[in-house]
C-alpha cells in the first residue's frame, strides 16, 4: 500500500483525498497538511481513516514512509512546495497552474529535474472518457493530419467575484484547461495566439478587471489551427465539447447527460440538460488521473502529464492576454 | 412522354396526380375519371394541365394512347377496375388494399396474369429513404440472418369515426402498411399471427366496432419473429420507426424531423417533433413509387411491388382479427 | 455503521460485497457465509476487510449485531433462507428469483410477513438511471395514461450450455428482469401473456430444451399492452432499451455508450458499441439498490422492491411457457 | 403567371431555371440570355418549356412582359447588369457576390435605390430549414442575448485550381456565405475581423495564391463574438453546422443525413455520411429563396435579402484578407 501526503484540504484537496481513499486501492493518504486545519478538517480526515492531520506540511516531507505528495494548496504556494518536495525526494502531484510567473515555474521544474523525482500536473480532463477517446482516434491516425481543433468550454455559472479577483482571470482560471486540451488533442505545441474577450454575462466581472466571454485562436507548430470558446455562464449546464478535424475525418465529442431518455410530447422532444458541473462530469477523470499517478510511481514510469505541460498553458494564457490587449496575433516566442 | 389515366380524384388520387405532374418527367396524366367530378375537379385538373376530365373511367380504358391506369377510387371498386383494366390491356397501379375478400383479390390477380399486363400495388413506404436503407442493409447481409423485425406505426390523430366505420378497421386501414413492411424488411412470408387490440384512445372508436391500440406478433417462414405496435394517436406526431435485428447486427430507422436543431436551455434540451403526418413524411416515397412504376412500364420490367404483395397483407390482417377474437395464435394456412 | 451478513460468495455475491464495501458508507459486511468457502474466499473477504468467513450461514442468523442478510446463494436455497432469516428476525435482501415454485414463494413471503421483517428483491434494473427516469416521467404524468410499454433486452452472448440446463430457461434466467421492468414501468399488474420463442442463435440451446429468441406480449390490468423482445446474442453488445407510450407522449430510453465521440470518415459516421454487459451497464444500479436497502433498514421504511415483486415475475414466466407451448393467450389467473 | 428573365445559363443559372420551372408555380422563365448559348442551351431551355433563348441580355431588359431578372452570369458582370436592369425598371435577383470592388457595389446599390426596384441577393442558405430554425429561435428570444455565434463550413473537396485562380479566393468564394450567415444569425453587423488561413489540403492551392483552411473571428456591434472555421476538404462530405449561444440557451444545428438509420455491429454503430454537397443539402433552400423572391415581387414587399446584405460580406472578406496578412485584428471601419 503506497502512502501519500496531501498538502491542502480545501475543496479540491478534499476531493483528491476522497478519490484516493475510495477509488485507488493501491494507495492511501497517510497525512493531511492544512494550514487552516480545524475540528472539521480532523472530522473529515477521520471519515476517510486518514491517520494524521497537521498544520505543517514539513511533517509530510520528513516522513520516510510517504512516497508522494499531492499539492492542492493555493496557487501561490505551488512552486515553492514543488521545490521543497523535490528536494525531500518526494514524487509530486501538483494542481494546475504551477504559477503565473514563468521564471518560478522554470525554477520548480529545474528542481524536479535535479532531484530526479516524478512530477504530474493536475490536468484531469486528459483522463475524461470522451476526450481520451478523441485523442486515441488522433493517435490511431483515424483523423489523419490534424487541421482544426475546436474546444467549447463553458461553465454553468460564474464563480464569486472575490474568486475572480485573485484567480488570475478567465484565461488562467478556466481557459488554462482548454490550452492544455488543445496541446493534448493536436499533439503539437502552440506557436501563435489571438484572443478576443469581452463582458457579456455580468458587469461586475468587468469591474473586477476580468472578462466572461472569450474566443481564442491558436496556430500550432504542426500547422493546425485551434479555436477555443469560453463563457462563464451556460444556463443549461456545463458545456464541454471538443472536435478534431483532419485529412481523414472528424472526431466530435459531445457532452455527457444524466440519462439517455427522450420524451416526445405535443410540444417537442426533450432530454435532460448536460451533467451540471465539473464534479459530475469529471469525477471519473479524477479517479483515472490518480490511478495513473500511483501507477507511474509504483512502476517507476514517467507520469502522463509532466512539467512542460504545466509551463506551456501559462505561456499561452499570457500570450492570450497580450493579444487581447494589443489586438494582434502574438507569437509565444515573443514571451521568452 | 408516357400517357396515364387516373381513376379517382379524391385526396389520394389528387396527390398522385400532382406527384406525376411535378416529379415524374417521363409521364403525364392524360385523363382523370372521377364519378363525382364537378367544377372543382375540372379546376384542379386544369391547374395540372390535365387535358380531360370525365365521370366515366371507360373513356380511359378505351383510349389507345393511354398506357397505364392509376386506380385511386374507393376500395370496393379496386378489384373490378383491375379486371377491366387488365382486359383492356392497360398496365395498372392500384392503391392498397385490393379488396377485403380473398377470392376477389385472387380473381383480380388472375385477370392480370391472363392479360399479361403489369400491376403495382401502392405500398409507398417501401420507397421511404429510411426503410429502403434498412432493407438494403438486410439485403447486403449487414444484419446477417434476420431474427427480430420491429415496426412502430402510430398516427398523430384518429381519422373521423365515419371513416373508421367503413375502413375495414385498424388492421385493414392502418396496419396493412405494416404487414407489408414486415414482409419487405424480413424478406420472408408470414406463417403465424397473434394480435392484441384494445380501445384506449377514444371510446367512440370502440362503439364503432374498431380498436385504436394494437400489438401484433408475427412468425415468419424463415424463423424470424415480428412485432408491430400501433396507435391511432401519438400526440407528438407521426411515429414511424422500424428495426431489424439479426445474427450480425441491428439496423434501426428513426423518425424524420423538420430540422436538426437542438435547443439547450435552463429547462432541458429540446428539438422539434417528428414530421407531422404521411404527407410530410412519405411525400418523397410517393414520388419514388411512381418513378418506379413509370420506369417498369417504360423498360418493360416487373414493378417493385406486385400482386402477391397485395394479397398477403390482407390475409395477415384477417388472421390478426381471428387471433384477437379467439385469443390464440392463428396460422395463415388456416385461412385457405 | 450497519452490519450485514452475506450468504453466498459466488460471482454475484462478491459483486454485492464489493459494492457495499466501496459504495455504501453506512453499512459493512461483517460475515460471509459460503458453503464452498476456501482460501480464495478468505483472501477475497480480507481484501474487503470483512471480518468473518464461514461455511455455515447460521452463524450470521445467530449474530445479534447483524441487522440484515443478503441472500446471493443458488436459487434453490433462496426460499428456505428467507424463511430462516425471517424467523431469526433479520431484514432480508434476496437475489431474484425467489424460487420457481409458486407455493414456496408464497410460503417465504408469509414467513416475512409473520416475522414483520423487511424483504427487498434484487431487481437492480429499477435503479438504472435511464429506466428510473422513464418511471419518473410516467409517475409525473408526462406520458399520460400508459398505452404501450416496450422492452428490448438482449445479451451480448449466450451463457454456457451447462448454465442454461439449470437456469430455468430464458424466461426465468433473463426475461424475469423484463417482466419486473414491465410492471415497474406500467405501474400495473399483468393479466394476460402471449409468448413466441424459438432457437435462432445456437442449436445447442435448443438441444438443451431452451430457446434463445423470444417475443412476449403482455396485457396489463390498466388496459395497456406490453411487448418484450429477447435474444441471447446481440453481437454489438448488451442491448437494454425501454419505451413507454401514452396519451400525453412517449418516453424512450436508449442504451449507454462508453463515450459520446462520433467519428466521421469517408466511409461513414461511427460511434463505439453500447456498454458491453451487465457489469458495465448496471454497476451503478447495484450501488443504488443497496443504498436503498440500507436506507430502508436505517429509517425503518418499506424497501423499494418487495415480496410481491418477487412473486409476480415468476407467475408471468410460467404463463409465458404455457402460452408458448399451447400457442394461445394465457391468463395469469389460470395459474392460481 | 409572373414572367422572369434569366441572364446566365451556366451551372447555377440552369439550377435556378429548373427550380423556378418545377417548384415556383406562380412564375416562369420567359427568356434565357446566355452569351455562349449553343445547341445544348436551346435543348435545355426547351426541356423546361422556356420560350426564348438569346445571346443578348438586352432582349430581356426591353421585354415589357418580364417583371424580374435573375442574374447568374459571371461575377464581373453582376454590378453592371444590376445597374442596367434597374434602369430598365426590372426587379432583380443577383447571385452573390455582387462584386469584389466596394465602389462598384455601392454604385449598383445606388442604381437600385434610384430606380426604386427590388433587389434580392442570392444568399440561399438563409432559407435552409436548419439555419432558419436557429434564426427563429434567436428572433423568438429563446437563446436570449447573443454571446457567441459559431459556423462550421467545410466543402467535401476543393474546386479545380483554375476556378480558385479566378474565384477571389476562399474568403470570397466560400466564406462569403458564412459571413452572411454570421450576420443573419447574430442579427448584428460585424465590427472587427481576425483571420488565420493556411494551406493544409493541397499545396497547389497555395501555389495558386490561395488558402484551403481558415479560422475567422468576428466581433459584432452588439458585443457578440463569432467564429467561422473553413476547410476545402472534409472527406466525409459537406459539413454545414451552426451554433448560437446566448444568455438564455444555445441552439445547435447539425448536418442533414440521407436517412436516420443506425447500424450496430460487432465493430461499431454507424450511420451514413452527411448529404454530399450543396445541391443535396441546399436544394430546398434554393426553392424557398425563389418563392420568397417571387412573393416579394407579387406582393410588392421588400425581399428578404437586400442590397446591404450584398455589400457587408465583401467588406468582411476584405478585412479578413487584411487581417491574415497583417496578423492583427482589423476594424471594418478601416476599409471605408
Amino acid at each position: 500500500m503506497m502512502k501519500l501526503g496531501l498538502i491542502g484540504a480545501g475543496r479540491i484537496g478534499r476531493l483528491h483525498g476522497e478519490i484516493i481513499t475510495y477509488h485507488v486501492p493501491k494507495a492511501e493518504i497517510k497525512t493531511v497538511a492544512e494550514v487552516y486545519a480545524d475540528e472539521k478538517t480532523i472530522e473529515w480526515a477521520s471519515s476517510l481513516a486518514i491517520e494524521n492531520v497537521t498544520k505543517d506540511y514539513k511533517e509530510i516531507l520528513k516522513d520516510d514512509e510517504i512516497k508522494g505528495v499531492i499539492i492542492a494548496s493555493s496557487t501561490d504556494t505551488h512552486a515553492d512546495l514543488i521545490i521543497e518536495s523535490a528536494k525531500a525526494g518526494k514524487d509530486i502531484f501538483c494542481e494546475k497552474p504551477i504559477d503565473f510567473n514563468i521564471d518560478k515555474i522554470k525554477e520548480a521544474l529545474k528542481a524536479v529535474e535535479d532531484a530526479g523525482v516524478k512530477l504530474q500536473i493536475g490536468f484531469n480532463r486528459r483522463f475524461d472518457h470522451n476526450f481520451r477517446r478523441v485523442r486515441e482516434l488522433v493517435d490511431g491516425n483515424k483523423v489523419g493530419d490534424v487541421h482544426i481543433v475546436k474546444i467549447t468550454s463553458r461553465d454553468p455559472a460564474p464563480p464569486p467575484i472575490e474568486y475572480i479577483k485573485v484567480s488570475g482571470g478567465l484565461f488562467f482560471d478556466m481557459t488554462i484547461h482548454d490550452f492544455d486540451m488543445a496541446r493534448y488533442l493536436s499533439g503539437s505545441e502552440v506557436e501563435e495566439v489571438h484572443a478576443v474577450g469581452t463582458v457579456l454575462v455580468d458587469e461586475k466581472i468587468g469591474e473586477a478587471g476580468d472578462i466572461d466571454t472569450a474566443v481564442i485562436t491558436l496556430k500550432f507548430e504542426n500547422g493546425a489551427i485551434g479555436i477555443i470558446d469560453n463563457s462563464r455562464q451556460a444556463v443549461y449546464g456545463y458545456d464541454q465539447r471538443v472536435e478534431v478535424f483532419g485529412s481523414k475525418g472528424c472526431a466530435v465529442a459531445n457532452n455527457d447527460y444524466p440519462d439517455t431518455v427522450r420524451l416526445s410530447t405535443d410540444e417537442n422532444v426533450s432530454t435532460d440538460k448536460p451533467l451540471f458541473f465539473f464534479l459530475e462530469r469529471y469525477y471519473d477523470s479524477y479517479v483515472q488521473e490518480f490511478k495513473s499517478f500511483v501507477n507511474a510511481l509504483a512502476e517507476d514510469k514517467t507520469p502522463p502529464v509532466v512539467g512542460i505541460d504545466g509551463l506551456q498553458p501559462v505561456l499561452i494564457g499570457m500570450a492570450a492576454y497580450k493579444s487581447m490587449k494589443e489586438k494582434r496575433t502574438v507569437k509565444l516566442s515573443e514571451l521568452f
